[in-house]
C-alpha cells in the first residue's frame, strides 16, 4: 500500500484533559501542549492533517457557568455554548500546535474554523434523547424546566436529574468548502465537539438545536468529504479488544469491515464508548475501499499511521 | 477610480446588539440577521469581504458569567473568554450571512476563524491599562484581586471598581495565511474583538494576555495584510463630523489624510469613540495611496462603497 497522506485525526477526551488536574484553562493548555507533540510529529512526517476534537466536559462547564450566572447575565443556549467551546478548544490547539511545529522548524499554519453540521430534524434520535448535558437538578426543578422550556429531563444514575439531548447523525458539514480550501496548506481544526448541530428549515435557514453530534461520526463524515486516506480515532487504548478486560482479552491488529461487523453483533464493544468509534471506523472503511480507519491511543498515533500499532480496519 | 473589489468591513457594536433588546443570544441573532443584509448586498455587488466584529459587551458578559459561577466551575482567563466570544459571534454571523446570501441566490461560503493577534509585550499601553472589563467590585475586593492576581484595578466613574486591561497595538495576525487562503472564495470572519491578544516569547511560544486590541486597528492591520482596496469602518453615524453635536456641526464627505490629521490635532474626535476610527482610517489611507478608508453607518454601507455616502479618507 502506498504511503497515505491525508489524515483526519479525531482526538479523544484525554487529549484535552487529565483527570488528575483541575478543570481550568491552564490545565487544558498544559494537556493540549503534550497532545500536539504527536500531531506535530505526524505533520513533520508529511501527513496532511485535519483535527477534530471532542468538547463534552468543556461545553458541560460552559453550560454550567452560564446557568449558574443566569441571575447576572442571560444564560446562553446550547448551540451557542458549543460555538464557544469551539473557540476555546480551537484556540488552545492552534496556539500549542503552532509552537510544536515551530520547535521542529516548521511553519505550517494551523487554524480553527467555527463549524456547523446539519442534522435531520426527523432523525429518530430526537425521539429519544440520551445525552445528559449541564448541571444536576432536583426532580422539582427538572420537571419545571420540562414544562416551561420543553427540555427533556432524566434521572441520572441516582445522582439527580439532568437535561438530556439527542445525538443525531451528521448529515452535512456547512463550512466544508472552507475546510477543503484550507486543507492542502493548513492544519484545520474543524467540526469541534462534532460540530454545532443545526437543522435546515424550508427557507434554507439553518437553526441551532440542542443536540450532541458524536465527534467520531463527524470526523468520519469529514474524512469522506475531504477524501482523506486515513481516519484516525484516538482514544485511551492502543488497540481495540475482544473480551475487553476479561481473562481472554484479545487485542486486534488488522481487521476487515466484515469482521468488525461480526464483533459488533457479538456485543464486544461498549455503547457510548468503543462502539461508536468502531461504527465510525467501519463506516469509513466500508465507503472507501483501499483506505483505512485506525483506532489507537494518542501515544501510538505516529507508529499506527506507519502501520506499526493500533487497530486498522479496512474493507 | 476603478471599482474597488476587496473590502474589509469592521462592524460596530450596533451591528450585534440593540440597547432596546435584552442581551440574550436570541437578540444577538435577531440583530445580526439585519446586519448581514447589508453585507450580503455588498457581496452580491461583487465585493470580496472580510468581516471584523467587536466583542466588548459579549466578552464582558462571558467574563461576568465565568466569574459569577467560579464556585461551580473554574473561571476562564480573559484570552479564553475572547476566544469563546469569537466562537459565539462568528457562529451567528456565519449562520445569518449564509442565509442572507442564500435568499439572494448566492452560495458564497462564510466562515469564522479563531484568530490570535500578536502584541508587543513592551507596548507602552501595558504601563497604563485603560480598558475596564468584567464585573464591578467593592474597593476591598478590587484591592484583594490586585494583590493576589496582579490585576490592575480602577474606580470606574463612581459605579464601583473594575479590572482594567491594556489596549496595545496589533503587530501581527497569527492566522493570516489561512485568512489569505480563504479570502478569494470565502467571506472570512476574522480578528473578532480585535483578535485574541498574545505576546511572543523568546522560544517562539505565543501566550494569551489580558488585553483588548482595538477592533478598528485590527481591521486596519488586516486590510494592509490582505491588500484590501477599502477599509470600511461601520459605526452609528453616516458621516464623520467636525464640531459634532454643536450648532456648527459639519459633516465630512471626502477628506485627505492631511485634513484628517489636522482635525485630529484640533480635537474634533472623542477618544474611545470616533478618534480610534479616524486613526485607523488615516493609518490605512496613508500606507496605501490610491486606496480608501470609509467611515459610515451600517445602513449606508452599500451606498458608501459606491461612493455615494459616508466619509471617505484617502491620501
Amino acid at each position: 500500500m502506498s504511503k497515505a497522506k491525508r489524515v483526519v485525526v479525531a482526538l479523544g477526551g484525554n487529549a484535552l484533559e487529565e483527570k488528575s488536574l483541575p478543570p481550568t484553562a491552564a490545565s487544558q493548555l498544559e494537556v493540549v501542549s503534550k497532545t500536539v507533540e504527536y500531531l506535530a510529529e505526524l505533520s513533520v512526517r508529511g501527513y496532511e492533517l485535519a483535527v477534530v476534537h471532542g468538547n463534552g466536559p468543556q461545553v458541560g462547564r460552559i453550560v454550567l457557568a452560564s446557568e449558574a450566572a443566569a441571575e447576572v447575565t442571560p444564560a446562553m443556549p446550547f448551540d451557542v455554548c458549543g460555538a464557544m467551546s469551539q473557540g476555546y478548544i480551537g484556540y488552545h490547539i492552534q496556539q500549542a500546535l503552532r509552537l510544536a511545529l515551530h520547535k521542529r522548524g516548521k511553519s505550517t499554519p494551523v487554524v480553527a474554523v467555527v463549524t456547523q453540521v446539519v442534522v435531520d430534524k426527523n432523525d429518530p434520535a430526537f425521539q429519544k434523547p440520551t445525552k445528559p448535558i449541564g448541571p444536576f437538578y432536583t426532580e422539582e426543578v427538572a420537571k419545571k424546566l420540562e414544562a416551561e422550556k420543553g427540555y427533556a429531563v432524566k434521572e441520572d444514575a441516582g445522582r439527580g436529574w439532568r437535561r438530556v439531548v439527542a445525538s443525531p447523525m451528521p448529515k452535512r458539514i456547512v463550512e466544508l468548502s472552507a475546510v477543503k480550501e484550507l486543507f492542502d496548506t493548513t492544519i484545520v481544526i474543524t467540526v469541534g465537539g462534532g460540530g454545532i448541530p443545526v437543522i435546515e428549515k424550508e427557507d434554507g435557514a439553518l437553526e441551532g438545536v440542542a443536540a450532541v453530534i458524536d465527534k467520531d461520526l463527524a470526523a468520519e463524515k469529514l474524512s469522506e468529504d475531504i477524501n482523506a486516506d486515513i481516519l484516525m480515532i484516538l482514544t485511551e487504548v492502543e488497540k481495540v479488544s475482544l473480551n475487553f478486560k476479561k481473562p481472554d482479552q484479545k487485542d486486534l491488529g488488522h481487521i476487515t469491515v466484515a469482521e468488525a461487523e461480526r464483533y459488533i453483533e457479538e456485543g464486544h464493544f461498549a455503547p457510548g464508548s468503543m462502539l461508536p468509534k468502531i461504527q465510525a471506523a467501519v463506516k469509513f472503511a466500508k465507503a472507501n475501499p483501499g483506505k483505512q480507519a485506525i483506532i489507537t491511543s494518542l501515544y501510538k498515533a505516529v507508529e499506527a499511521v506507519e502501520g506499526n500499532a493500533g487497530t486498522v480496519i479496512t474493507m
